[in-house]
């Protein structure tokens, strides 16, 4: 405890300076009061992002959907549960921020005929006949921002890990992108990084999530924009 | 802290050597390996009627979907993800169980075309076609069983919670029914209840969730059989 405390203490101020927007979680998107669609993310990863960004000297900020995780020290927390809530709070800090890491996983579709009573299940026992609508993809709006932050994007694969995620990297339009395997990293407190720029992606070794948060903050400053 | 412990040890031990069963949590039905469905429930409520149980003397196994809070004291637990996998895991242990308390929101419905791998956005941006399927009913099927436990149901509503919760507890066959309004319940400390019986119904006032499980616990013990 005390020395992972000193460890903190003594990372060095990378980012001393900037500030960090970084998405945590996963979101939540409502059925009905009580039943909603959600992934399986812990939030660990993107507040060890939070956490290691911090440590590096930057003021960060985390928009984080609903997560069991403490704040880390130092970090200003923004609360949210639905992708479209999401995005309004992103795009609302955006503006201000050096960089923005997007960690969470963003929930594709909300239900668009969701109810506002719980819904009962009816003497036939039929099911609830739901419909979609694409959420908006904060991370490319982001991106799209003139004179935005510098963008990281992470993307959970189960297969093709690295083919899926430099796709991602370009259809986002953002320099970075992180991949790992969902299998590997979901509620886990190790995990395998790979980090992808134009020039190519740099494979992480297995690493607890403060550990590669800690590498990916210094592999992202020394790209910063003066 | 340890005003808290002492309180616990006093309570009286209503239940001694009783084998009580509590689910607890949400389930988690799949839709890809990362994305689910489920209910807002923290599991505060069933995991405080579980340390109630254990301590007024009872046994106690907890069967829990995925929530992030800690086993309490002495209390065995089982950890489930689906309606599927709650209600095996229940009907394995209820042929031995006194008592059983269903507190967990259990999903009514599975997807059926669940699939293996991560559900790609495609070109078009269209949403995923889900088929649904009803979850086995779990608390319906322990009432059933020939010589089964003492049947306690939850019920979560949103509105009309006396009239949801009193056809909720004829149509499942138990004995007792307890409510509650999901707003107000939701990953809250405090809760209150109202337990439905044939003789009626009786308001508890708003209780933290440890003391409501008390109260439950002390109005179950003297209805069981000897």
């Amino acid at each position: 405890e005390l020395l992972s405390e000193l460890v903190a203490f003594f990372q060095p101020k990378v980012l001393s300076g900037k500030r960090v927007l970084v998405t945590a979680g996963p979101t939540s998107e409502p059925i009905d009061p009580v039943r909603v669609i959600t992934n399986r993310s812990s939030g660990k990863m993107g507040y060890a992002v939070a956490q290691a960004a911090r440590e590096a000297g930057a003021h960060v900020v985390l928009v984080s959907g609903p997560t069991a995780l403490p704040t880390p020290y130092g970090v200003a927390r923004i609360n949210v549960d639905s992708a479209r809530q999401m995005h309004a709070a992103v795009m609302a800090e955006a503006r201000g921020a050096d960089v923005f890491i997007s960690v969470a996983a963003v929930a594709d579709w909300h239900v668009v005929n969701a109810s506002d009573n719980k819904l009962k299940k009816n003497a036939a026992g039929s099911a609830p006949q739901l419909t979609f609508a694409p959420n908006p993809d904060i991370l490319a709006d982001v991106a799209r921002m003139t004179a935005g932050p510098w963008c990281v994007g992470f993307a959970a694969e189960t297969e093709n890990l690295l083919e899926y995620a430099e796709a991602k990297r370009r259809r986002k339009g953002v320099p970075m992108l992180v991949g790992n395997l969902a299998q590997q990293a979901m509620n886990a407190d190790l995990t395998e990084l790979v980090m992808l720029d134009d020039a190519g992606h740099r494979q992480l070794p297995e690493l607890s999530k403060i550990d590669a948060a800690r590498q990916l903050i210094r592999a992202i400053a020394p790209r910063l924009p003066d």
